[in-house]
């Protein structure tokens, strides 16, 4: 089964931003659950993608590159609010990162992804990495649609920790 | 938008049946709730498809072919019990009838399907047809997954009356 094998991080600093020309996502989810079925308009191109629960960092994946005019169609079909984002992609060591500074409902919030070989792949994490969330289900853009972490993310922490104290 | 404008019957008797070869359906249902994110194998052929909830008998509809190898994956991810039918094709007055006769947990139903070009097409019923159930939810494929109506389907509708009759 195709997987995906993907750590994912805070970013602490901005140093990362060099001249790299960012590329606008917007994506959406049709599903709600362990599986999560996204539709992703990147830049000039679209794709469906499937990702199962998974164990640990490994998902199995299925990615389908669609036509765009029908995956505007299908954005209209998934829960509000779409996930809008810039993706630049910085190299550090040897490896791709891929660094997510997401927008509208999401602002203020950047995370960024390294995709992986094998679940046990040593990384050499660059300066500007902070806390590693990969196992915080909150910042799976799925879940971002459903608990935005963006300018309100102070609030919505003080809320929770607030029902947290009450029960 | 695609779309798909379909109706549903019942099937009242068997002289429908011809020498025609029916093909071999196994899919399942990767999402729960208006828009249904369907796999299939069909034969040697597999496909992805998102419907949306649509109104009347008119739905949205996205269909992908893919590899027939990520569809089995793929099946493994979605919910119990997946749908197993032998889908049969029937021209009747220039419309090509889908029948459906489902095994498994489902064994025992038989629907029949006519897809149209216009929501108030004038359709030539064939006589083999019976009531027609396209608004019917519990007959759409998603839905019996969570409920099927195979041998237990008397059961299944007695138990509904005695619920309806309790509140």
């Amino acid at each position: 089964m195709p997987v995906e094998i993907e750590r994912k991080f805070l970013v602490a600093s901005d140093s990362w931003r060099g001249h790299a020309l960012g590329q606008r996502y917007c994506q959406g989810y049709l599903s709600k659950g362990d599986v999560t079925v996204r539709v992703r308009r990147a830049g000039p191109r679209a794709f469906l993608t499937i990702k199962g629960s998974g164990e640990g960092i490994v998902r199995p994946e299925f990615e389908y590159e669609i036509p765009v005019e029908e995956a505007e169609e299908m954005l209209k079909l998934c829960r509000r609010p779409l996930i809008e984002k810039t993706r630049f992609e910085v190299m550090h060591d040897g490896l791709r990162w891929e660094i997510d500074e997401f927008a509208g409902e999401n602002a203020g919030l950047v995370l960024a992804e390294v995709e992986l070989e094998h679940p046990s792949q040593p990384v050499a994490l660059p300066d500007w990495i902070g806390d590693e969330v990969t196992a915080d289900q909150r910042y799976r853009n799925s879940q971002l649609v459903d608990a935005p972490m963006g300018e309100d993310r102070e609030q919505v922490t003080s809320f929770t920790i607030g029902i947290q104290q009450q029960t």
